[in-house]
């Protein structure tokens, strides 16, 4: 029996090599439906090389619905929702970038399918209701993610009571090196420059700000069930361990590779599966030679810190971290904020946001619109 | 209920860290057995502290006996292997160093008892014998060694079929940075420095030589039953990563710890714990800071290559390997040859030795004496 997969996102970065893996591995993993946002022209592609049932695209199109009379077509954003509930199909792959992936994540596994995650903001913003949804439903939630799979690979065969803390690995991103008052000479091209992966403006400035590593803290809470005090962050300029988890005894386990997310995807595919493919590179560390580790200064970067203050407290925080940090990112990647700006925007609207304990989805979706207003409106005000 | 222990070899240097584990543990561990060797003093002291049933030591000494007469006693040649055919024991500790250590693992594991073992010249020499003994007899065996035990970890919840390679790491010992030439004034003050470990005289030189290596490359393909071609050896100066594990789709598995080991010897009684406990040292990796690898040179150490094509071809070979390196080690730390003429008596000895492919376990005895005499006489013709 082939797994049969929904793709959402499929003409970004992690849908791409997700429809690498898919080629790699047909006798195992069929590609049922999929979805892109404007890109129609990535669309047709796939159609016409995969079999697909279901697709989805923004906008209405009766040129292309016409020309594949065959599929069904799902549009506007009720139809994202719409998709995930069809019934044939065995796991979604959520590759959407930004908080539009939150409800179809919630609906598909209310829908009882397993998921593969690669939009971030499923946990950050909504973590403790998905994690509430897995168990009611009981299905299962694979990261696909360097860090968290490394975690997870890490944790296979171990008792989880042994755990002493997970350690996550993080490259520093574009500014490493900088000071904070280098930052205030910190322009969007130099931003853009990540020291290792090569990934969308949105996350290479979320890696310079390291908020990126700051919601992967939070995904790492909600995944693997544990407190934020044994979630640590190191730096690691080579991002080849993609992060450990070290046990009671002082043993750590890790797990390395090459910084290419074909591996995560095809671990969250076909777990716990470690499949040969035309995918596959291999690490020479005699190569790489040096591997660094260096603390992470939280006053330097302290978006981190603040992410595992608000993950602590949980609610609906993660949300308005989202969309605090949607927004200004936005602004700075549109030159109208400095770099230095982004933290100072999220700060300022979280400290305005009235959090709430139990929120439900729908608070995390107004949540999440607020925060992304609120620094709008700090900036028109400005 | 608690884990009986049989401890062999009580006053060498994983014994008594075998002594601290079960301190540490006493909840789930029981010493009811030990040997020692001469250091009756050590016996005495072990006596005093542990309520154990069973005793060895090389000489009778009736002194003793009399002062433990609740105490069972076991001397000489024959003792060492009567000791463990005892009954009322579930894991036999086996750290002891030589040859002498082969006989009784093979007749613990006749005796259905689990085997945690430290002694590398067991499974060297008669690696395909002891697994046949496991299998017939349906026990297990957890190696105490860093590197092994770190495979053994790195191998847990991951698929057997998917491994693609083992990936030993070697400090590469005193001479790490000498070349060939070099070698030729390493002297035996310099040979027993290690760069890492603080271990004993005779495997400190085994590490100089990695001959050390080789027969962990052995160790390895009977431990894990992988073929020859799928263990590698890489330099890694700093000891940290214990070894890895590398599946077919890229990912390498890594164990990493101080090097301490406690952690291989708790790892081994208490599998699959990793237990927190007093021993438990944690490593900072942001203190170690860098990690290296290289690759190693099999011309510079032609004895782990030796090592690689002896095991290929299996029978007896290991046998020889191990007295021939045995008795060429002693002469050099008696200062009778140099450091460099340790690898010539093994290779001409090996030259000269007749192999077997399916020796018994009395073959490799007596392949194993020949080997020792025979590097004795080509010294003594010299």
């Amino acid at each position: 029996m082939k797994k049969r997969l929904l793709l959402l996102g499929a003409s970004g970065s992690i849908g791409k090599q997700t429809l690498d893996v898919i080629r790699c591995h047909q006798e195992e993993l069929e590609l049922v439906g999929v979805s892109v946002g404007n890109n129609v022209g990535a669309l047709v592609d796939i159609l016409n090389e995969f079999d697909v049932k279901y697709a989805y695209c923004i906008n209405q199109d009766d040129i292309i619905t016409t020309k594949y009379p065959n599929v069904k077509f799902f549009f506007g954003d009720q139809g994202l929702i719409d998709i995930v509930k069809v019934e044939d199909y065995d796991m979604l792959v959520n590759a959407l970038v930004g908080f539009v992936g939150f409800m179809p994540t919630l609906e598909a596994i209310n829908n009882k399918k397993d998921i593969a995650l690669a939009n971030k903001e499923t946990l950050v913003a909504g973590g403790d209701i998905i994690n509430e949804a897995l168990q009611e439903n009981n299905v299962k939630l694979f990261p696909i993610d360097s860090e968290h799979s490394a975690i997870l690979q890490s944790m296979q065969g171990h008792r989880f009571e042994d755990i002493r803390r997970l350690i996550i690995t993080a490259s520093g991103g574009a500014f490493r090196d900088y000071s904070r008052a280098d930052l205030v000479n910190a322009d969007l091209e130099k931003a853009l420059q990540h020291p290792v992966w090569n990934m969308g403006a949105k996350i290479t400035i979320d890696s310079s700000t390291m908020m990126n590593k700051g919601f992967e803290v939070i995904e790492a809470h909600h995944l693997f069930h544990l407190p934020y005090d044994k979630i640590d962050v190191v730096i690691h300029p080579q991002s080849i361990v993609h992060s450990m988890v070290e046990y009671n005894d002082g043993s750590i386990i890790a797990q390395l590779g090459c910084p290419d997310m074909h591996l995560p995807i095809k671990y969250a595919l076909l777990y716990p599966k470690h499949s040969l493919d035309f995918c596959s590179q291999y690490l020479d560390l005699t190569e790489v030679a040096n591997l660094q580790f260096m603390k992470l200064d939280y006053n330097r970067f302290p978006l981190v810190r603040l992410a595992k203050e608000l993950g602590t407290f949980g609610g609906n925080s993660g949300a308005f971290l989202n969309g605090a940090n949607d927004e200004a990112v936005s602004l700075f990647l549109n030159n109208k904020i400095s770099f230095v700006e982004i933290e100072e925007y999220i700060f300022n609207t979280l400290k305005d946001a009235h959090f709430k304990q139990k929120p439900t989805a729908e608070d995390l979706v107004s949540s999440h619109k607020w925060a992304m207003e609120h620094v709008d409106y700090l900036w028109a005000n400005s």
